[in-house]
């Protein structure tokens, strides 16, 4: 934060005193950027009808736009690529005066910023809902400036005191578990009354919430993560705002929010993306409706917001050294806007990853968002990866229910089949469960040996698996289905809890035996070539059997599900294109070795994972 | 059948006695047509070895083929574009000898023949199975040269004496209804001892089945319903044959049949035709493995069983004078056999539609097949039309489950937003039932109001209608979902039956609305272009309310789709886009006409069709 009010006080004594106050976003910037432009939004009394100076001829100053607002101005800077790092002095003149003057940061980026690596199949995502992870630093549980100043444990929709501390405290779990990545929700401010804890009402789009700790500690935690081979995944939020948020108080346009400010509702009704009969009043409606009163919508048909959002996320990636991003409600934005923002990013981080959120059961939709897919109405979305909400619909179902004709896991298997939609299958992130669904523990009904199938599944399908925080310990929402139940406190990240996860204490034997078994699973998981970098082929479920191979030029990997309630003996020879007689098989849970015979035993209601060589 | 045996049996005296008797496939051909090429399967007792000559230089004898049967030849002719038609001697040799001649017709084509038109989204199809419409020839109820040779009406598989000319007799009714188009099951042979009287056991491609009629009568049947203004619509089956085949007696060749000419069962796992990770095993299984025993597979990578095919398809359109195809088990035959076959009948007729059957409610499977669509494994299929069982499946679940999110006309409406995978959705082939599931008016539990509901849909969305026979009065399977009961034998068909559908004896009340209903309903669409022609914008269900329009240069419809037990008043202005203030409203069914105020009415449980002026 100590670039945020970077403003010298002039004594002019002409200088109105209300104008003391500037907010300038982005706060500061980078020097080397492969685009040269940077438009500063400042904001400050009265400020309309001013421009701007630079006094180094290599900041350009190429347009100062009066907004609507008396209150802001947007100013298009171009910056000389030559330019070393350095404090910059520009002037805010207005009717022949400096009414301010402000020295500007261009910091110096990392080494190698621009060709950081992101999330691939290699990695295993962590997700965690940041107020219910750890408490790590109780001082920060009240915060008297915001509307929602206080901490209540007790209740599943209050602040719990989750924090970033806590989330550094346990990054070495993290990494002992095998996880190579963490997505929390959304940490910057949400200065709202109620349900602040979740992160999804942005009222400050620059400040991480003080509940959660400061940007410096954030920028921490990232460097700590990196440390530990863990990338940070950011969660952007494109679509909305919080109610609260500055922008509320005074539009920069009048045009900032969709439906005049006013709340209208989605109708959720996303196929209009897709749907060459859709009327323009639904499409209208989806992508310009609300959520609910408080998250008002975001119109990024208007230029200043679009370059708004675009340099807030390019900001936290060069700031807070992530390694991903993750974009909430995807297909709600200006789809032009969303490629917009998809092509900046692109253009400074080649290799980062972005995972849309398209919560849809079918791949046509889902797949119409991934990059390189040319649909018939001429759109060609930027976004490289989508969350796989078809394989997660497929597996909690296809799992949970019995197996007959289309059912159980041929439902697995059909989904996969879908993959000629996607231009790049292997790019998705796929899961269980997340945080705005039931655990996949109860989605399993409770059965610890479909819950262990599901996860060895997730971990061996093609894809990026992502687990939410408290699945590898057996959370569960047995009495309903409120985000407030699913995001329950993870057990030991708080003072005086019975149980720890973390320390292993109190944990019931299901819960470490399930900890145990992930942390084997992922740790397996990270060093195979064969997942991270190979082919899919499977074999059609047959009586409760389901196969699949995973293989590349280094090694190869044979997967076999069975969902019966006894041991199966299955033939070898149904899969001789995929393996060779006397294959040496290696079982990766117990180590033991064998060659391959005519049959494989698959143990009752679980998944046989063998290194194939 | 008059050139089936066009033998001219020589009397030299050292020709075998076991050589009398030739069969030669297609048993003519025409001139004029666009590729001069076409092969003569020959069969005979030893005739392998034997080479062809012909007499005529205007009929080049390009390459004779020996078979691995002793007993055919296969014959490559070219034929001079400007041969006049005739019959044309043709002489088989072998060992010096001349030991068959041969007087093969070639005949001159219909006018225009090539550029006939087909079924399109003008028309409405009627499909029927006609061992079960109509007695028009009792005399040819038995046949004691085949395997079944007696009728047995009184049991659901058995043969129910249902012909050709019962079809001819009811082609005015067919045309009073509003159909356009007929598609009938297969007619041709069915020489199996069980259950021929589906047709889908073809034992003979080029002769009507004896207790259908004749091929004249065919012929005469579609030239009668040519005069009525109806196309004809031929069922093809490439797939497979019945086991009582000659094929199956003295296979051509080794590789004639699939699997060795041994049973394995297919799959049915359709997707390995999609499916980037399809094993080997899997993707053979399906497309070669037969559907039962008694219908042995057909290997259509054999070149010349694949000609045989297409010149068989070539022949009944010329011959019977067909107006469109509809192709059986699309998905199980060779992929690019099935393009070849499209190829070829396309090169021949540009205008000739083909529905194909791919019975799965994914749009990505049944677009999959489209003409025109790009694949990611770079298949493009050559087939126009594929039936619409996603939208079939929608329509029957969407309408008769309780409204909720995601379910009743939501569902319809995401299964159309769905046509963007589709080069050509207007082109789908529409439908509620057909001969293989349940009669719609079973699907809509015996709800009248439903039931009135979907027809009115089928007749007013996007896509070519088709009803089977019975469904306009009510048809429906009450005790099971046997292919028997569902194809149940139509009212008034048979002498002495107490109902008669046709005259309108005996029928109930309910039998006559419906049977008046879709009369009034189709013969109303037949003239109008926006139907026809027009485009389809639609808007998202809310309430149970679901609205869309159809329209062209020409003509505009509006449909409101009321589910709600209760009459529903529906704001105009939702709909301005399309629905100009003081729009001139005409009811279809009452052909009252309003000016368009601020709501409009829905009767409860109906569907308002509005022709917009």
């Amino acid at each position: 934060m100590k670039l945020r009010f970077c403003l010298l006080i002039l004594t002019l004594p002409f200088l109105s005193l209300a104008q003391t106050n500037l907010r300038i976003e982005p706060m500061n910037w980078w020097v080397g950027m492969k685009n040269p432009a940077l438009q500063l939004l400042i904001q400050g009394n009265d400020i309309k009808g001013g421009t701007v100076i630079s006094k180094n001829p290599k900041i350009k100053i190429k347009k100062v736009h009066q907004a609507d607002s008396p209150n802001y101005l947007f100013v298009d800077l171009l910056i000389d690529k030559n330019l070393p790092a350095g404090k910059y002095p520009l002037q805010v003149i207005k009717n022949g005066k400096v009414i301010h003057e402000i020295s500007y940061a261009l910091e110096q980026r990392k080494p190698h910023s621009a060709e950081r690596e992101s999330y691939s199949p290699k990695d295993v995502i962590y997700l965690i809902t940041p107020d219910r992870f750890a408490n790590g630093d109780p001082s920060n549980d009240a915060a008297p400036s915001m509307e929602e100043p206080n901490p209540n444990r007790s209740h599943m929709y209050g602040r719990h005191g989750g924090d970033l501390q806590g989330i550094i405290d346990r990054l070495d779990y993290i990494k002992e578990m095998g996880f190579t990545a963490i997505w929390n929700m959304p940490v910057v401010e949400n200065n709202q009354k109620n349900e602040s804890y979740h992160g999804y009402s942005i009222t400050d789009h620059y400040k991480i919430d003080p509940r959660f700790g400061t940007n410096e500690l954030y920028k921490k935690l990232s460097e700590e993560a990196e440390k530990r081979g863990i990338k940070m995944v950011w969660d952007i939020i494109l679509n909305h705002i919080g109610s609260n948020h500055y922008f509320m108080k005074d539009k920069p346009f009048k045009d900032w929010i969709n439906y005049n400010g006013e709340f209208v509702s989605t109708n959720h009704v996303r196929e209009t993306q897709q749907d060459p009969h859709a009327s323009k009043a639904d499409y209208k409606k989806q992508v310009e409706g609300w959520f609910v009163p408080t998250m008002p919508d975001l119109n990024q048909k208007n230029p200043f917001l679009a370059k708004y959002l675009i340099q807030n996320t390019i900001w936290w990636i060069e700031y807070g050294n992530l390694g991903g991003l993750r974009i909430d409600t995807y297909p709600y934005s200006d789809r032009n806007f969303a490629n917009a923002w998809t092509q900046a990013v692109s253009a400074e981080y080649p290799k980062m990853n972005m995972v849309g959120e398209e919560w849809s059961s079918n791949p046509i939709i889902t797949s119409y968002w991934q990059k390189g897919k040319i649909n018939r109405n001429g759109y060609v979305s930027g976004l490289p990866s989508l969350m796989d909400f078809p394989l997660q619909n497929a597996l909690s179902e296809g799992l949970s229910e019995p197996e007959s004709w289309g059912k159980g896991l041929s439902k697995i298997h059909s989904v996969l089949s879908n993959d000629l939609v996607y231009p790049n299958p292997e790019n998705l992130v796929i899961f269980g469960d997340n945080h705005d669904m039931s655990r996949f523990f109860t989605q399993m009904k409770n059965d610890k040996a479909l819950f262990k199938m599901g996860l060895s599944m997730i971990s061996t399908l093609r894809g990026i698996p992502q687990i939410y925080y408290g699945t590898e310990i057996n959370f569960s929402n047995p009495n309903s289905t409120e985000h407030g139940e699913i995001r329950k406190d993870f057990y030991g990240g708080w003072k005086g809890d019975s149980q720890d996860a973390v320390k292993g204490i109190n944990l019931s034997a299901d819960e470490k035996e399930s900890q145990d078994f992930v942390k084997k699973l992922l740790n397996w998981r990270k060093g195979n070539d064969a997942i991270a970098n190979g082919k899919m082929t499977h074999f059609a479920p047959q009586n409760g059997i389901y196969t699949y191979f995973r293989y590349s030029n280094k090694s190869k990997v044979m997967v076999i599900v069975n969902k019966n309630a006894e041991t199966k003996s299955v033939e070898a020879n149904l899969y001789e294109e995929l393996l060779p007689a006397n294959a040496k098989l290696k079982n990766i849970y117990n180590g033991q070795t064998s060659t391959l015979g005519k049959t494989i035993e698959v143990p009752a209601k679980s998944v046989l994972i063998l290194e194939v060589n």
